[in-house]
């Protein structure tokens, strides 16, 4: 298949999955919360977890229909998540708009991150599968560690002694477990074996990991405009991304004492800093050693889907893969 | 049986749920959030909703072992929207404790709240039944009903003009909605015919009624000490109790004037008010109503009771109803 026929299809899979998530909310206007739902659930994005479903699922011979049950819950999961951490972490806007908190107010938006983790639920409920109580098992234990992991962000914020190990034990939480969340999901609604299924978790975890630490090396290295975010506001925020921390072990002298008053977030960088901090992101090896990491798990997780079928919804996931983690050009 | 040998059995029951309850908080330490998990439920309570599941379930011929799984997922949910509702209302305290958002943050209590559902849902998936899908889309959508009932207590709030058709409206979404699923779902757990599930359902819906208005109710004629609140409360908050919707319909000239301005919102009611307003509420016979609406609904719970089959758990549960409904003396 060509690139362009990947992106077809990828468009597709994300217009299924935009149009099932305005039917989970349902239209009664006599409901307070689904004002805010539907605000949230229209907002788009690339819809990352639920394609993982879709295509996991057909990889193992299941159907799309069955599958975007699973699919739009595990979308609808990381969209509370994204409600409530906005709160949490003060953000103003996502995705060009503005926060839940922002536009109506800050109880508004816990209860419509609440009521989403319901209709996410009822959404997964729908699936018809033997394994229904494993998936909604396996999704349970996904709420209960992305709140963990969100839990440590929160506390490694405090911390000025943040190691790359307690970084990647904190991602794995609170992102890598809902990509091998979503894998899983689909194996199971698929009706994959257990080898399968297992291949497909392993896989969503290193794209998961590959993904996260991708995310922070575009704050440094991304257009604005291609990413949506201000260049460098991991910087300004004095956030514990991979970038910061690979950089601080690297690091001696000068160079280390101005990585450390990031860390400590006593002041907020301007741009002046954030450049600096970028040049010492480069002259360190960080951002050579972010490439490598992102590689290192690209490479593990192409090495668990080849021992998958191959088939179409294989080979679109490996071009997924790549597509998620060359968003920097 | 007597009165002593029933409330020997809830001591057991109440107990047998505690001990659930901190059985399901893993005790591993490095998870962050098990610590303030541990904190809500080990503040004891009188454990309704789980007592409910219990009984209906045996009603109907289960046994406790298998309905405590769903016994503890509705007490659980029921403290995850109190861990939630604390934070929006401000409260500071709770079963006499600091509340979670207090002793810790507002960010670590609605982590500890999101993750409390996933322990919900994590103990719910426990049972043993041929219903579980139908178990947890009854749990979803009573939690998709809490949600929706506080948004519209926070609504009220702001809301000069709220109908007593308003509050009912309300309460059967914030307080009768647990109830009536706490008795479905032991009817459900405890593998009741469809005609048994219902009445359970009606019975719970009428006592959850009951036991709001009651509550309202105990907020003016409670002794302190026995209700472990200050009494008043509500009258110093202008909360929209039925208690003031009622009197407001009754009453004329300056007393409609000093109940509008509890409605208002403007001036936090000193002690001189709160004596006043309860005045009202006894001269405008408001008190009276609070206490006809409480008979006439446990006269509807006890109805729907007596289509069940005549057993030692269905008279517990005429108990129960009664005591929950005489916390009054």
């Amino acid at each position: 298949m060509t690139t362009q026929s990947f992106q077809r299809r990828y468009k597709r899979l994300r217009r299924l999955v935009d149009h099932r998530l305005m039917s989970l909310v349902r239209t009664d206007d006599s409901r307070d919360l689904s004002e805010g739902c539907r605000y949230v659930l229209s907002a788009g994005g690339k819809r990352v977890r639920a394609v993982l479903v879709l295509l996991s699922s057909e990889a193992v011979g299941g159907t799309t229909a069955n599958a975007l049950h699973a699919a739009a819950a595990a979308e609808v999961m990381h969209n509370f998540t994204l409600v409530h951490d906005d709160i949490m972490d003060h953000a103003s806007s996502r995705r060009g708009r503005p926060t839940v908190h922002v536009k109506w107010n800050v109880n508004y938006a816990l209860l419509v991150g609440d009521v989403l983790l319901g209709l996410a639920y009822r959404s997964l409920l729908s699936t018809r599968s033997d394994h229904l109580r494993r998936m909604v098992g396996l999704f349970t234990s996904g709420l209960h560690e992305v709140c963990e992991g969100q839990a440590l962000d929160l506390r490694y914020e405090q911390d000025r002694r943040v190691t790359l190990d307690q970084y990647f034990a904190m991602i794995e939480k609170k992102t890598a477990r809902l990509f091998s969340m979503s894998t899983e999901l689909g194996g199971l609604a698929g009706g994959g074996t257990p080898q399968h299924v297992s291949a497909l978790r392993t896989f969503g975890h290193y794209l998961g990991r590959a993904f996260q630490v991708q995310d922070d090396l575009l704050d440094i290295v991304a257009e604005q405009q291609q990413f949506g975010k201000r260049i460098g506001g991991d910087i300004v925020e004095g956030k514990k991304t991979f970038l910061l921390l690979s950089a601080l072990e690297r690091a001696r002298g000068r160079e280390k004492e101005a990585l450390q008053r990031i860390m400590s977030r006593r002041h907020r960088a301007g741009k002046g800093t954030v450049a600096r901090i970028a040049g010492i992101y480069t002259q360190t090896g960080a951002i050579d050693a972010a490439r490598t990491h992102i590689q290192r798990d690209t490479q593990k997780a192409a090495t668990a889907l080849d021992t998958l079928p191959r088939n179409s919804a294989t080979a679109m996931l490996h071009w997924f893969s790549g597509y998620l983690l060359t968003r920097v050009s």
